[in-house]
């Protein structure tokens, strides 16, 4: 059974539509720690890693982590050329939302507790192509088997997984015109994914909310 | 019905296990031209996008592009830390065999004629964990999103399809002791899934061999 104990938890972009519903979620029962490249109890700017390291340290002793961030460019297949990453339409996804989160795992096995956990976020352009979501698709893909790799190679019982999401109601407003016939879901659903990795105690797991 | 006449196709990694097989399949069919950094008809490097361009333009007008090549790195996760993708142990894969294929498909939309097909690498990897592979599982989990993805978007019914195989049987004298209890495949049987993208009309698709 899930130990029941109040844990506490950094979320990674606690400001966004899906940060808040997550800090609403686990906030009920846990000790939330805020963080954001903007706004937050700690300041951590996903794409950098330098910046990655120095927040999970100023955060101090957690149980979890729990990312709700991590851009990535739209665009489409058309408008892109190739080039080197640092030049790439596909660079922003790649260093920000993948490696972003891939440091940002990487750092947490120095400050959470033994059996904590990490939850990242993907999404289901992992598995359903939109017009100019090819970098959006990429990402997402890398981190699912990502952390389906990374779990088993998890030191002190400490667990990863993630949560991939479809498109929220909340963010129709501007995301209709490129999800058209998507059935949006009540990010409070997305959230509960974050629960259900946190509170309980599977690894390697992608936790898809359609 | 595919269409059964001669196809002009690139094989790049056309010196590899992998590539002399798909060289061997395609090769009783179709007019193969070899593709590799160190040898082949056209030199073509996955990691510099500039080569990449240079390569397609170099070999001329094509039916196919098919690739067989791809570097990354394997490394215990205990042995890597957050870092900048240049800086990084997942910065080899990212650069070469993601972000290296992906320019590949890129710049074959300039040199594929009509209805011509890309088929991209990718590995079981994307599915199935070992230790010491969270880079490749990430790498292959991208491509195996980038295909879906990008296929919706290619212009003038040019086709992409990923084939991901399992080990190989002729590969076992080096990866054996990293996939204990894997049941390796014949490489021909990969290079028949490059046939099934070749010669076939599907797109999108990743053909996994098991």
């Amino acid at each position: 059974m899930p130990d029941a104990s109040r844990l506490r938890i950094l979320v990674v972009g606690a400001s966004g539509v899906l940060g808040r519903a997550v800090v609403a979620e686990l906030g009920q029962r846990h000790e939330i720690v805020t963080a954001g490249s903007k706004s937050g109890a700690v300041r951590l700017d996903l794409a950098d890693p330098a910046s990655v390291v120095a927040g999970l340290k100023a955060a101090g002793p957690l149980d979890a982590v729990a990312c709700a961030a991590g851009a990535v460019n739209f665009a489409a297949l058309s408008d892109i050329a190739p080039a080197a990453i640092a030049d790439s339409s596909y660079g922003l996804g790649l260093v920000n939302k993948l490696m972003g989160q891939v440091n940002l795992a990487l750092a947490a096995r120095g400050v959470l507790h033994d059996g904590g956990s990490i939850t990242l976020i993907a999404g289901v352009l992992a598995d359903a192509p939109i017009v100019g979501g090819s970098s959006a698709s990429m990402v997402n893909g890398a981190l699912e088997s990502f952390v389906m790799a990374a779990a088993i190679e998890m030191p002190r019982g400490l667990r990863i997984n993630a949560v991939s999401p479809t498109v929220f109601e909340e963010s129709m407003d501007g995301y209709a015109p490129f999800f058209r016939g998507f059935d949006p879901i009540p990010v409070a659903r997305a959230a509960r994914a974050f629960s259900r990795s946190v509170e309980g105690r599977q690894t390697g797991q992608v936790y898809k909310v359609l």
